[in-house]
């Protein structure tokens, strides 16, 4: 089965579970934060991982990528409010809080966390230590101190650690996606753990790219935001050609970081193939210089 | 070790593991989320159960009731926020969205959200079982379709049932509360639902008295918030006559409910007594015809 097919079918098995008998715009405010989805990057990256770790328990590994996908949207639908980003769209439509209310959107990003556990320690009955440790890195990796809340708390300081602060705003998830796919695979996560890292620091940059580049109409969402907001951002210390220079080494570097295991060539040529796709070419013409 | 030492102690280790290293200002906020505490209900009610059940891994208790606790106070910083209660104060001090932000209180409880999670695992390394049984418990009483989330989520419903309300939004971490006592001592859940069902009912109806009745002076929060908001209200639909009765009866019939087990008799003491922190003296004789 591709493995689009078999993240959507998990996804939309989990807000299935989360929808039944509830109250009705909250359920719907739950479909509509995960539907239609993104590039859905981050559950593909925990499957290619658990595929070239072997993939001996996909029901497992499924349910862990339905869990990290519903993370980042739960985490999407919170930073669109407008004590965050004050986002009007996202994916092209209205932000969750603009097409039903602030409390259903705060409401929504807390069940799409509780429901991203639920679906872990569900899948994994006969696998309990899996569930555990998978359920240890995500909240690693969602909230504090080193997850993505951490991320967006440290916009809160007077002074920012750069590196820390997309290390844990951007990576967090990243680093949760190769982990977790090793660990629903039954496999040590700690080796996995610079791919992750390296992957996200390559969105982070490419993200920054966007930002500087793009039009509102290309994205979907609003731009310019780092800027608006004062926000760090690879652009700004870099420069445009320095930032696609770094967004090259650091890809270079992530899959010269993949351990060794059966999956590894095909495992590669994922990671080249999303780097098409984390800058498309179109994106690389606009920068001066490249 | 008494219950409350035990609860502060495990709530207190839960948060220094989620501040370590993170960002300064969010690490405040999870403390001030946290402490001082209210009356620690719920944990209290778990370790009990807990208790009566034999508590032969304390450990794996303690890491439940903290994070039970973790969830509560995640509910309360998320309701204080401007778009649901728009509370000034909560436990005698100012809120935590004034006493911070709002971006703050948002990733406060998110991220108190997710520790909880990570709290029950990180305890039950000898035990997963026991800690995926938790962690679905807690879940289930959390989110949607039938927790604390969908509890809210109601008040966004054109037409609520009153008793489903009720039932998720103050009930859920009741019935979490019994059950997770039990799994955390290796008992079957099933039969301790009713005894957590009733005590949520009771402590609903014994809220509603009280907003109807105090002064915010009393309660250290806002009064009048449900006939303020046109919240349905066991005072509104009884009376306060009724709703005290109704209260009685509701107790009575949370004591019949024990499960057969080792420290039933103390149990019912341990419910018999906390009927007078639930609706203590002084408001029941505010009462008319009481």
């Amino acid at each position: 089965m591709a493995l689009s097919t078999r993240i959507e079918t998990a996804i939309g098995q989990a807000v299935a579970v989360g929808r039944a008998g509830g109250p009705a715009r909250l359920s719907a405010a739950l479909d509509y934060a995960v539907q239609p989805g993104g590039a859905r990057i981050r559950p593909t990256i925990l499957l290619s991982v658990a595929q070239a770790c072997g993939d001996d328990r996909p029901a497992v590994s499924d349910a862990a990528a339905a869990a990290l996908e519903l993370i980042h949207c739960a985490s999407l639908v919170h930073d669109d409010l407008p004590c965050f980003d004050d986002a009007e769209m996202r994916r092209g439509k209205p932000a969750l809080h603009k097409a039903f209310s602030q409390p259903l959107a705060v409401l929504a990003g807390d069940s799409l966390i509780v429901l991203a556990f639920e679906v872990i320690a569900a899948a994994a009955a006969d696998a309990p230590d899996r569930a555990v440790a998978l359920t240890r890195h995500l909240a690693r990796r969602t909230g504090m101190p080193g997850g993505i809340c951490a991320g967006q708390g440290w916009e809160s300081e007077a002074e920012i650690d750069l590196r820390a602060y997309h290390r844990a705003k951007t990576g967090g998830l990243f680093m949760a996606a190769t982990q977790m796919g090793a660990i629903a695979a039954g496999q040590d996560p700690e080796p996995w753990e610079e791919l992750g890292d390296r992957i996200g620091e390559a969105f982070q940059v490419a993200d920054d790219l966007r930002d500087a580049i793009c039009t509102a109409e290309d994205l979907g969402k609003p731009v310019g935001q780092d800027d608006l907001h004062g926000r760090p951002s690879a652009v700004a210390e870099l420069g445009l050609d320095g930032a696609v220079r770094r967004l090259d080494d650091i890809l270079a570097g992530a899959i010269a970081s993949i351990p060794s295991c059966p999956g590894e060539a095909e495992l590669a040529g994922m990671v080249r193939a999303y780097a098409g796709r984390i800058l498309p070419e179109a994106v690389r013409e606009m920068v001066p210089g490249e």
